[in-house]
């Protein structure tokens, strides 16, 4: 099912404060997680250092449109880029992020006339586009806290950087016309993913693409990660297998119940916390709140306390799911979340890596009776399958978790993955970026969680040890 | 990852002759083969047997926007037939399609502001558009040929009814602003998914329904499906493992190539000549071809005859994809394709079903050891999974072939898939519309071929037995 030899240009539209480099940063992280080789090739960073572009002051006047020199020079700068991809895609790249503003039908046309001389490389434009007031005023808001603005007062801070944007507004073209009469493949997203609008979509990838960009969300969450108890096969060094838990790991399964609730109770004291704090400091700014609702008419008598702790019950009463696979050793690790609280799931996609012939014997067995056997899976355990009907690899794997990371994007409520060894480095690998390198590598040991909240700027990290003797985790 | 206790209401829009009714049937196949127990309700076919709507005359005046009685009786139909589905939905349906243009804001408000009394049923509007000309010419050029314009001359008869639908046209309201406002899910396909239009989509199931309808075509090709050849456990009658073919079997693959390549070259044959045939029909009734080309400045001097070879030839020299799983008597039957002419993949997800610890073993034996077990699976073979691990159900078998499905759906080009029983079965369930009761139980003997041919009312069936004493394959 996968396209094994298909290449692909992304070209980026959008305004400066639209989520375009959030969302590009996803897609490369997805793609690379997929396999496909994938790397993001930024204009701004060549304009920076490009001789011609440095001979001129590159303040606003350089962006100036009516300045035909420095258009010149912008274009040929996006040009240059442009076949740096192509040098790239044709050593055996896979994806290409051509990643600027290209905000003028013009500019798109330089590129795909460009392109044309590229019969193998498919084209895809992805446009983000932002109309929904309170994100943008989000997004502007957090600029007040940058380099630009940093001794000025925020509400004139604010309107000067809305004036900024304006003038970036008026010569913007959003995708449309021009592509559909072209009959180029695009994908604009709309309030990040909200509206999507998709056009000639037809190769396998760019569906994949769509379907994935379509399937996220920006909700603040906690994703646990943690491999089962210890099981019987574990205290005996055996792989694959479905022991049930050992004494040690029926107490870690005990506590793993404890340490989830208590940090999703946290977090969401965390969260109440911030958001009552938000909303107080943007008044003492002079600005009103950005959730919407307006002070009420009855005055709210409340302390700031009291909001906090009214929040966080609210926000700690949300669902939360437990996942775990459908093994033995995988179930009885979850069995003591209640399940009038928890939303528990058993799904067979979790089960570990099938070790086929394999299963059952130790590393030390497969190590003395098949040397090259092993020999081989350690110099290539990606693409290494284990024999026999069934066995598998990293990236069999890989595959069958794709429809679970689509529904981890999708999902807006926090969640707790039981599983096994190399489905958690998998899952951590899309998580955390890991290189295909070193995701089979990572040390992933039992009695460990991983927390993670997804964020705008990347994945927040962290990680939790059992410690047996005190029967509680501690950070490490 | 499967949304256990959602329901839905699919609310379509969209003028007649625009694909609703085979967008909104297609969709029913996929979900109720998804499990997902899916109707749809067609208002048009309660008013026909309504008592106070065949008091009046049903012609165009019954549709006209501005007679309010008549705008009475047609909004109580519509919310007559939402209770239906309501009821229904409440006795355990999961998708419920309300079939109308509902081609109004006005209508669709009504719709929408009685399901607010119904907070646990999702709204999802499907609306269909269809602004290609060239699609929409042969959408109403195909009804020239239906009852009202049977003995009247092609070219005004087509004048006619443009006129008629332009009617409709003038009333019409896209969905749109009032739905954004609203935040409501909807989804416009635009000619048939080349354009879609996705909003506020955060279900699961919706964005699997969404995900499935970008990805369908109309094109036409072949879809052959069969089992691998016979194997030594067929010969032994043990079900599950990794036998080679049998003599019997290799034959069966020899065979198979010959039919296959035969059979793709006649197909190209026939295509080719009603093109051809069809392009001649139209200039003979005054029309020009809907091909988009116009007849050129030099004549062409071909036969008919010769054009149709041209055309065959062209056509038979598209992509060929072979899938086969990946056990070895799959990949044996396919053994004799040439790679330099076939696309040939081999994919984990075609593998037989698992039968856990029941691998090896024959049915005979399993009824004489496990009699409670061969019973339980006899009486419900859907949701029965055999025991040990990675022991798949049906069920199980058809979550992992959804990706093959869509894969199915999106490919342009024709295809062999060499499988085994219960994935044919599941398969062609798809395909052929089977419903839960008797797919797990629908004879797909070896050497047998199923020729599909996707079509705009359904899946064209040819069925073929390979004849040993004859080395050649028979319809049947």
């Amino acid at each position: 099912m996968h396209a094994l030899n298909i290449i692909i240009i992304i070209i980026t539209v959008g305004l400066p404060a639209r989520g375009k480099s959030y969302i590009v940063k996803k897609l490369r992280r997805y793609l690379n997680w997929l396999q496909y080789e994938t790397r993001v090739f930024n204009v701004g960073n060549l304009r920076r250092v490009n001789e011609a572009s440095q001979q001129h002051d590159q303040s606003a006047n350089f962006f100036d449109p009516d300045n035909t020199d420095m258009k010149r020079i912008r274009d040929d700068l996006a040009i240059q880029v442009l076949d740096q991809m192509i040098d790239w895609l044709k050593q055996g790249g896979r994806v290409g992020v051509h990643d600027a503003t290209n905000s003028t039908v013009e500019r798109r046309k330089l590129l795909i006339d460009r392109l044309r001389k590229e019969p193998e490389i498919k084209v895809l434009i992805l446009e983000s586009v932002c109309t929904d007031k309170m994100v943008l005023e989000r997004n502007f808001r957090l600029k007040l806290f940058g380099p630009d603005y940093k001794d000025r007062d925020p509400a004139e801070a604010l309107l000067d950087f809305k004036s900024r944007v304006d003038n970036y507004e008026r010569a913007y073209e959003s995708v449309g016309d021009w592509e559909e009469e072209q009959d180029i493949q695009f994908c604009k997203l709309i309030n990040v993913g909200k509206k999507v609008i998709a056009h000639n979509i037809s190769g396998y990838l760019s569906g994949q693409c769509i379907f994935y960009l379509m399937n996220f969300n920006l909700a603040e969450r906690q994703i646990f990660i943690t491999r089962h108890g210890e099981s019987m096969d574990n205290v005996t060094g055996r792989i694959g297998g479905d022991a049930p838990l050992s004494e040690k790991g029926r107490k870690y399964a005990r506590a793993l119940e404890r340490f989830v609730s208590q940090q999703r109770a946290s977090f969401a004291y965390d969260l109440a916390s911030r958001k009552v704090k938000e909303e107080d400091d943007w008044r003492s700014y002079g600005l009103e709140p950005l959730d919407g609702k307006k002070e009420s008419e009855t005055i709210d008598t409340r302390t700031t306390q009291e909001k906090i702790d009214a929040k966080a019950k609210e926000l700690s009463s949300g669902q939360f799911t437990v996942w775990t696979s459908m093994l033995k050793r995988s179930m009885a690790t979850a069995a003591n979340f209640d399940p009038d609280v928890y939303d528990i799931k058993h799904i067979r996609f979790l089960n570990e890596i099938n070790s086929g012939m394999r299963e059952g014997m130790s590393y030390e067995e497969i190590q003395r009776f098949y040397p090259e056997e092993f020999h081989t899976r350690q110099s290539n355990k990606l693409y290494y399958r284990y024999p026999g009907m069934g066995g598998e690899s990293y990236i069999d794997v890989i595959h069958r978790l794709q429809s679970m990371i689509i529904e981890l994007e999708r999902m807006t409520q926090s969640c707790l993955i039981v599983t096994h060894r190399v489905v958690m480095r998998i899952i951590l690998g899309y998580m955390l970026d890991w290189s295909q390198k070193e995701m089979p590598h990572m040390l992933v040991p039992i009695h460990t969680v991983y927390e993670l909240r997804p964020k705008p700027y990347g994945t927040e990290l962290k990680k939790w040890q059992y410690i047996e003797s005190v029967d509680s985790f501690v950070e490490f």
